[in-house]
């Protein structure tokens, strides 16, 4: 049996100690808010490199304007303005496989075949090793593609960009552009990185185990969620989300009431 | 009826913009995470000295170690550990009036008495004013006092000492100085404000809503809660909670059975 | 300090009991779900009238088709399918004050002036007082008027019924039809009680605490979400409305792109 | 593209129609809230033997004492005593893979080798391929054997003896306790069937998708949940368990400070 312990925070009636640093004397002030993250997530505070491409992480994926979670959160907020932080969790309930999800895939699918990163692997062998996988089980490649936006996402080539500078430009971003490069071979249509699948690559890079992706999202969104609710306080839509919802429901019904009883 | 819009964010297939600046461009890599939250709050980013000031209001509030919302988001992890997002929504949704409302309490009670900034007021009047004031309808005075941290919230002297090199130390903190200091005067004991009182008069100071404290706190705690969650995975302890309250509960019942009638 | 102790439930290697009952022999195949229900609110099973009355107040707030609840559910699934309990509490997040709150802020109305049942209460002056006092601080009256049920909500007069039939059409039921018929009076319009309305004066006939109230809608809802997150399975709707939602927005950015710097 | 319908209920200015019915006059005092629960699963009424079987199976689910999901419940509630439902919905977030998801996991175990009820079906057969397939990929068999009822979980006898009275007790069931019987000969040791199995084998026997059983958990925690929830305001017991928690962490770091560095 575990024993209670935690190695994250501890408190004394006259100080705060978290992660081995005084809060107040060596993290306030001193820290920022993104470099508080990487603390939470690695136990120590992030160089200048790792703070810009850590940073940039996770403000790629804090707004994407009106999504499933930011328009949960307003309907949340609209029948309990008083719980703003339920609506907020309400939002965050929804990033689960299918949308933020793309990230631990793409990681966990560079990981499969490339345990360790390494300058010497072969990548358009271990690329094609992957599609095929992926096509033998019929899955969807993760981080591959978009369905909005093109010809590529624009946000990829910018990631790209500042992981060169930072020096986090290596074999896995290499390999998840040889996997779509793959893809695209054989599919026969254009299918580049989008920003989900450099995101994955760049945990990869980074040493992250890939269940540490999806906090990433967990917590760019929960920023994000915050300030749709603060918008949705000045400028209320999630009225009008349902009550369109409800009327083109409802017109269904009147148009064919007998489909109740199906 | 309001119509569908939000100011906050758009795509088109080869752009997306966030509050009126190209996201790829003219966001990542130029503004950190803490900023990109300013940003979500403000519409604006923020100059040297806010971000300075803000990252650390956001810091003060990520981590405190073991508290209700961190227990509630690893044992929701212990059920479902699938879904790590469903945890930290758990643990966000206890943030509500008990413990990261005494932000907006404090930024409420000072707002009431002095709506904008006013070099000249006459402090010790207003401060005796909303001490009478809640005492005359027996509610606490939120962000006076600490049930564990003494002498002092060592958080406090910190925050003052960052607002005063960023030029935010203004008439709301010399306030909620002044309302501790009226309070000891009046309760015969020590109540020095605490970290939440001193980050509710920085809200004032930043011009805030009151309702932006809370989502402050959210933000905050998110990131917190996404590293507990992460300790969880690697060294569990959320089941020795749960083993250790239901032995004690059932120790009650098999000292008293009957008690389980009334 | 509270030591922890729950009189609801415990577990010994070989019997189970809840509210001192043995589960296995007594309560399964003896208690209905509804019954059930009422035990964990009132510790004690009801009687025949009580079961039918309180079976009816359940079913009654379980569904109401596209709801803002129902809705933030769906999307939160959309996102996360593999977690549907996230998604039903998601929906269950914002049963606060706007929508299943009137049905407490009825009964906290009722209570106000009539804190026991009182069959010789003079309930014209008592409406009266409500009504003013209402009106003196400018809240809405709960329970009252209804924005699409027109002349009057069709579950009010069935209610009415059954509580007719079970006993349970006492003072409070009366008191409540009595401030309806003031306000109609005052304001010169209809506005006849409502499904919510009757529910918080029945819970007050029940003798339920006002905080019962919220829980009663909460135990209900949960059962129609489910309901929802089923269908959202084997039909799915929430993608057509976030799309619709983010095109309606998308317009409005085509139309003003400097909006966004706003 | 699916257009926005749903097939549960709509309203008129005049009427509410859920699952094809009047929902005043042929749903409120006509059916009670399990039968309600029912028809928001199945889409119609239950016969009287699938109405006690089917209220059975969810008042199993109700209580079992402080368990993970009740404790995180009262943890947030601590927190947000104004918002009750984000209680429940915290509570609620839990019902994942490992404690509810046995009763799903037991269902699609049956389905896999059964599709359909097949009384001639060769059940030692059967119940040996799955304990084998099981042992292949090294996965816990689900619904067999319990960590703290024994030497069998006290609900198995009844719920089984309330099947055979209400005719449900066919070929899934049997199958279960083949499951059982084959791995207690393979592994030597006592491994009877628990709740959570007998539930799985009962959704096959009433036909429902694997889904469903996920969703009969979550009915039925949500009523468990509010009976906690107002037990917690009469009786707080949180504050004490996080309390107990925090101080056996703190006496962790007291003994040992330089584990915080680690």
């Amino acid at each position: 049996m575990h024993s209670i312990k935690t190695d994250i925070a501890w408190s004394a009636p006259d100080s705060i100690t978290a992660f081995g640093r005084d809060l107040p004397s060596e993290i306030l002030g001193h820290v920022s808010f993104g470099d508080m993250a990487f603390l939470e997530i690695t136990r120590r505070i992030p160089d200048a490199n790792e703070s810009r491409m850590f940073n940039a992480m996770l403000v790629t994926l804090v707004e994407h304007g009106l999504t499933p979670s930011t328009i949960a959160a307003r309907l949340t907020y609209l029948g309990a303005p008083e719980a703003m932080q339920a609506a907020v969790a309400a939002g965050l309930s929804g990033l689960g496989s299918v949308f933020v999800g793309s990230v631990e895939g793409t990681a966990q699918m560079l990981y499969e075949v490339m345990p360790a990163p390494d300058a010497a692997a072969d990548l358009p062998a271990l690329a094609q090793d992957i599609v095929e996988r992926f096509a033998a089980r019929k899955a969807i490649l993760p981080g591959i593609g978009h369905p909005f936006h093109k010809p590529i996402d624009p946000r990829t080539p910018r990631l790209i960009a500042i992981a060169t500078e930072t020096g986090f430009a290596g074999p896995y971003i290499a390999l998840v552009q040889q996997v779509a490069a793959e893809a695209e071979r054989q599919k026969g249509k254009s299918l580049p990185v989008n920003a989900t699948g450099i995101l994955g690559a760049l945990c990869c890079e980074m040493g992250f185990d890939w269940r540490v992706c999806r906090g990433i999202g967990v917590m760019a969104r929960a920023v994000g969620l915050v300030g749709h609710i603060l918008e949705e306080a000045r400028n209320p839509i999630a009225r009008q989300i349902w009550l369109q919802a409800e009327q083109a429901a409802t017109e269904h019904f009147r148009a064919d009431p007998a489909a109740t009883t199906g």
